[in-house]
């Protein structure tokens, strides 16, 4: 116990307190600083850079990851552990896990890649055209070469198709379509538009709690102020627009609230929105004068009977002009996740609605500083909105490929849930959605106390998890969460046989966890 | 004339006024604005968005460049004009300007990305061993997994291995090397870590003028100081230390100027600095404590007799432990530029040297959030450091094809001075590096009060250019430049045939336009 504290406490000096529930906090000087006066002669210390860098926080990729890759030399130099690999279920990244590439994807950036590849036989003919059109839309026919900084037009073309079928006919702009590098890009470059004024007036953002950490690490860069509202966990992590009020009212208090996010199918808690709570949102939304950002990245992870994906755009349309005609909305997408797991190529796209003309062509200016997106991850996001289509040669095996990704992660949702619902002290939402399940952990005071000498309870928990067993999963504080309850966010994405191992050990070690602290 | 004077005033007054010389200024509001009322419902207008934004400017792809994608369009359409294509020699785009990719590069490339192809016999076997040992570095051994933030181990251990060849030896440490969205991503997550301050302790930043206007975007965008130094064009763009101490003390009196920026080989300017003069700055950075940032992603284009690339790096590791062990700096590359012209892989590079641990932990932090770069740009990157050595079977055709880049791009940068200087009213240094002439043209008087009324002189000049004659440049008011003085940025892309025709087209315009205002 004592080492792990001790790494832990080193690791967190160095990179940033994980905070638990608010806003993140400063991290405080580290306490053994004997090389203060070496410190004293760099022009860029801690103390004289950028203080909102230093309130960034991004959980996912946390001190409990430093600690789990150093692990994992540790056991290549042969030290010896009670476990003989890490098991790394803290991050969505699918192919790391071993879920395999959609095969039609890589053919076509093979080509795109190497384009003597067109005259091979071994490719098929709709893989050739995809190919063919893609480097067409490029410079100089190369994916080398910079593309439009909005992104290639023809992709943006089948971006604004695949939204409208989508979406039931509701009509797509292509010129309202950005390609990001990844999603995570788009949320940024949104939020930096959004930021402005100063005390009172300084805008502020509402974010669910649980959250992805992204949002709260944005903002803390950009010194907006994050304004909290907190998901309903008795009732699935579902969202009241009660509470929206709640929290609204709270911060106009304090600042200037111009934006509302959302993250539907939900990162980390997995819940799936209702048509009619999605409504209800954008009436608050409306009524309230609130920027509406909808991440909808896990737009294809939809498990549960009874579920399913309602697109932020769609329900707006059908809303009627009174709305549609309103309220402003960016909605992101990605090729990181569904059952593409593409994370690697940073591919993603957002679309705005109702941007004023003038906001708009700021945006375009402001992404033209970066030149473009990676055109790869372009190349990649214009394959997944337009794959093989009934009748063309590569339409079955992607079908098969697609399905046999995302009926393996339905199964492998209700395992988690049901494996997870036999331990007493864990209760685990259903997972509907997404990549993830968030349980809550019912802690012994003992641990509790112990833990607060130095770090949060559930990271107490999720790094002796690690120590002893190998298995890295975020603590719930790196998300957010009601004050005393804690949670840990551990993807599904293990293959099942490794899943069930994964699940047991979680399940072995909770036991003694809280028989050595009860 | 008309005609494109307004259209140029409309693009103008969306998307931000191209200052001239100074600091960027803030676009005044639109003069027709009918549409007010409608706006004022909005929940973002630009009068309520983050005015940092506002008062980004990045002239490369500013309102000439939009202007010249309109007339592309309109040409496609059937608009008679007096030229049949666009020729964009805006921006260092060289695979949109016809240059073949590196045949090597492309082949690991589309290994990576569809591995099967590893079985082929068409790939030669030190191709296949670099996509091997790319993969293996990869989560899942998928180019689609997330890489560490940092960028992927092996790849950061070949980027260190090539620091220390190209530096004669001097040691490089991998946990130095973070990999980037390409070069502009490294070079803001730099500014961004140094911005800190209010009033007259804010953050100063001292850049070239000319420069390449990331760097005046990044500085509106973070709210930093630009502090501006002049680069001496009556001795090829030289960079004199005496002008530094002279920014420096001015800007002392406003602000806390903490770092200087410099581009070698130059852009737009294609100076390549002598060993003296690195050894000056780093002298003088050292003296005044300043951070360097030295941007060398033209280090491989070179083309002038007597002149060498020396990274700053080497150099300051040469002056002896006294500056090597303190001075900070942060070097970046990519692999847009050289003879590769990879721009749209989005890879790229940075090394840090002397910088604080604790500064370096916060820098790790926060490209943690953005998750990892792209993952091709990397494998990109890795093949840059670690292209095909002799007895390889890819070495002779590799270094075929980079020596023929190179050179024909040496053949160009002797044409595009030498014709240039042909013209009276036009004066071009050598284009000793980079990719890029930056000639000074002088104006008449009637066409610099012709163009006042509404916009700068050589945007002005730059404008009728592209109307009249289909050809893109940038003006030099676009970069900064010194009062009075005007001056474009020309790429020396072009294949050398249309080059030619390019100079020839420019002579003529030239002419015509002294004529017509004198």
């Amino acid at each position: 116990v004592c080492v792990c504290v001790c790494v832990y406490a080193c690791v967190w000096v160095t990179v940033g307190l994980v905070s638990r529930g608010g806003p993140p906090l400063t991290p405080r000087s580290p306490p053994g600083r004997s090389v203060q006066r070496m410190m004293a002669e760099k022009v860029l210390t801690v103390d004289t850079m950028n203080s909102c860098v230093k309130k960034v926080e991004y959980a996912v990729r946390g001190p409990i990851v430093l600690r789990a890759v150093q692990i994992e030399k540790e056991l290549k130099e042969g030290v010896q552990k009670p476990f003989s690999e890490v098991i790394k279920a803290n991050i969505g990244d699918a192919h790391a896990m071993g879920q395999q590439p959609i095969t039609f994807f890589r053919q076509v950036l093979a080509m795109c890649s190497y384009p003597e590849l067109l005259d091979d036989d071994r490719f098929p003919e709709d893989a050739k055209g995809r190919a063919r059109r893609i480097l067409q839309g490029c410079g100089g026919q190369s994916i080398g070469a910079y593309s439009a900084s909005q992104g290639i037009e023809c992709v943006r073309q089948d971006v604004a198709r695949y939204v409208e079928r989508r979406d039931g006919g509701v009509p797509s702009d292509p010129d309202n379509i950005y390609l990001t590098t990844g999603a995570s890009d788009g949320i940024v470059t949104m939020l930096k538009l959004l930021v402005a004024g100063e005390g009172r007036s300084r805008t502020g953002v509402m974010i669910s709690i649980p959250q992805y950490p992204l949002y709260s690490a944005a903002l803390a860069e950009l010194g907006a102020v994050q304004v909290n509202y907190f998901l309903n966990e008795e009732r699935c992590w579902s969202l009241d627009v009660s509470e929206l009020r709640r929290a609204l009212a709270d911060a106009r208090r304090h600042c200037n609230p111009r934006a509302l996010c959302i993250i539907n199918p939900g990162n980390p808690t997995g819940q799936v929105q209702s048509r009619q709570c999605i409504e209800d949102v954008i009436r608050f939304a409306a009524k309230e004068r609130l920027f509406l950002m909808a991440d909808e990245v896990y737009q294809d992870n939809v498990y549960a009977e009874g579920c399913e994906f309602h697109s932020f755009k769609k329900v707006l349309f059908e809303m009627g002009p009174e709305f549609s005609s309103t309220v402003e909305l960016a909605s992101f997408h990605s090729t990181s996740k569904c059952y593409m797991g593409e994370c690697g190529f940073r591919g993603g796209y957002m679309e705005v609605v109702n941007m004023d003309p003038e906001v708009k062509a700021q945006l375009t200016k402001l992404v033209s500083v970066r030149l473009c997106p990676p055109v790869p991850g372009q190349a990649l996001m214009d394959l997944v909105v337009n794959p093989p289509q009934p009748g063309e040669p590569s339409y079955s095996t992607f079908i098969r490929e697609r399905k046999a990704t995302l009926s393996s992660l339905a199964e492998r949702a209700r395992l988690t849930e049901q494996i997870l619902n036999t331990v007493p002290g864990i209760a685990c939402n259903p997972v509907q959605g997404a990549m993830y399940s968030f349980p809550r952990v019912t802690l012994p005071a003992r641990a509790i106390r112990e833990a607060e000498r130095g770090q949060a309870p559930d990271m107490f928990y999720c790094m002796k998890l690690l120590e002893e067993t190998g298995i890295c999963l975020v603590p719930g504080s790196g998300f957010g969460q009601r004050d005393g309850t804690f949670h840990f966010r551990m993807t599904i994405l293990p293959p099942t046989d490794k899943l069930k191992i994964l699940l047991s050990k979680v399940k072995d070690f909770h036991q003694r966890f809280i028989q050595q602290y009860s």
